[in-house]
């Protein structure tokens, strides 16, 4: 008989996966009013918690999750087909799991853990920022793949794969003001992000300084929390606003290429151009920097080779061989038609 | 002790499935140069068939497998959301299975039957030609997905859910020849492809009969069998090709939105402008072709639809609740800047 799942569940009652854990188990963290909501929504979807048997019987199977964020963003797209090679080739299982913008990820593959009997995790994409205790409650072995870290995680807590967000981002803002640009705006991460949007804007900030340009946090542009991240669709909303706010800029940096791309589009509506008025940039080298009208200026990021490293780092880790490994791939700029010298 | 599979031989061996198993088998049908070959490479990665005793073990599993032709094109990201979401609802598991554009996508689904011990299967994308003893191989229930069939296949062998590609395709060519265009280039898929490639070409023929136009076989390209097929990268050598034969057009419908995107990079880089100088239009409306320079104009897949009602009907198939079905959404023409008026 065919049930969902605890994530199902959570999804529905706009909750965490946790909380509804704790409406189950009596737990007393949980106000009676959500827990009896979300009892009603698991009678009505006659969901079975710890169905055991089932566990029990899919146990046999070898499984890897590829818990992603984003899963539209066609940067995942080469990855997730490297992945899958890898994977099968080693004769496990694959499941990709997609993890809402709202969602914890940790908490979906706790019980994923639970319910899939997985052998190890790939976190891919998104902004990661958890506990040290958070991370604990992995008993899989898992690896970040291209979700740079920021220094305080204690590196032997965890494995990634990535490029240096911090020092491609700098070089991309470095190239620019060496194009001569002093009003240089940035389209980042909210500025709770600790994880590649954070990085991505320290580069930027550095790159600024040493090249002895002030911060203008008017200039500085978080996507907006109610549309998809790093989306094209979030690009342009947020350019729009910039536009609209009528503070000087000459060029701007988007940390991912969609959002670029959405930048290029609110500029031409506008009735301004590219680069004539403004130079944008993005960051991770889709293709479609180089067929969009015009080419996109941005930082190439390896990502077959970026994918297949994480895979070999997580079968070292479930083999044992090793208990945590990091590794950084160079990453290239490639300069295009939408960026030019300041006029 | 993990092993790979049958068909990463066959992908190291630059052969089909069918063939491993010949020689696997000692089939008389295979050249004894080629069986050394493959042997040497099943013994150099240690591969062993048949093992019954993973099998077993596996069998207690409930997966679907999802073969995908062309993972790379943004129009399954959606899709593929949508179909791990359901499929991991139902309780399976969710294999995502790449195929190449030169292997056999039913070889490919039998050995996974076996391997895999599947409980039914999704055809992703891609051309599909096969015949009906071919599909009777199939022991699992599955559906075509976004496959349009050709005529000559009798419905009641197969499930599928799809677009009209041939009504939608004419609605596109009928849209061009009312904008005044008289000489219109079509990129779309080998002739002998007998899925949506030739329904999108009957559709641009009866629209031009239609029209009482000329078929002029010198502006019918297909798209290059040596790069991925549907890919903004084909659209744009077709299309580069197409120029330089100095045969003259006003209108260009490429039968993917990845190819119109090629398509207009090509023109561009040819000094000419779109829609200018041509008017070009793609089919299935990826978000890029509102935020391209300029905006393209396409023919609108509803893709969650169809992606859900592929999962309605292949567990409807699972469940023995029906023995086929077919399902035809209607998609939308959005008339964007890529397209004008003859001038």
């Amino acid at each position: 008989m065919a049930s969902i799942t605890i994530i199902d569940i959570a999804k529905m009652c706009g909750v965490g996966v946790t909380t509804v854990s704790r409406a189950i188990n009596n737990h007393p963290d949980i106000s009676e009013e959500t827990k009896a909501m979300i009892m009603q929504v698991i009678k009505d979807n006659h969901y079975v918690p710890n169905n055991s048997a089932r566990n029990l019987k899919r146990s046999a199977s070898k499984t890897i999750a590829v818990l992603i964020k984003g899963i539209t963003n066609p940067f995942f797209n080469r990855m997730i087909q490297v992945f899958e090679k890898e994977i099968q080739r080693k004769k496990y299982s694959f499941i990709l799991q997609h993890v809402d913008e709202n969602q914890d990820e940790i908490e979906v593959a706790i019980e994923l853990e639970k319910e899939k009997r997985l052998k190890g995790i790939v976190f891919l994409g998104g902004n990661f920022s958890h506990s040290k205790e958070k991370l604990d409650q992995l008993t899989v072995p898992f690896v970040l793949s291209t979700i740079g870290m920021t220094p305080e995680y204690d590196p032997s807590e965890y494995s990634s794969v990535s490029v240096d967000d911090y020092k491609e981002s700098y070089k991309m803002v470095d190239y620019l003001c060496n194009q001569g640009h002093r009003k240089i705006a940035i389209i980042t991460a909210s500025m709770d992000d600790v994880s590649i949007g954070k990085l991505r804007y320290e580069g930027y900030k550095q790159a600024l300084e040493d090249h002895e340009l002030p911060l203008n946090e008017k200039l500085v542009y978080s996507m907006k929390e109610n549309i998809e991240s790093y989306s094209m669709e979030n690009g342009y909303a947020v350019t729009k606003e910039l536009l609209d706010s009528g503070e000087e800029f000459t060029a701007l940096f988007a940390v991912s290429d969609s959002l670029a791309v959405g930048a290029c589009k609110a500029i031409f509506e506008s009735g301004k151009s590219v680069p004539d008025d403004y130079s944008v940039a993005g960051f991770d080298g889709l293709d479609i920097t180089y067929y969009y009208n015009p080419s996109i200026t941005t930082i190439r990021q390896p990502v077959e080779e970026i994918a297949e490293e994480t895979i070999r780092i997580l079968f070292d880790l479930i083999n044992k061989k090793i208990t945590h490994a990091h590794k950084t791939f160079p990453a290239e700029l490639m300069i295009r038609e939408s960026t030019t010298a300041r006029k």
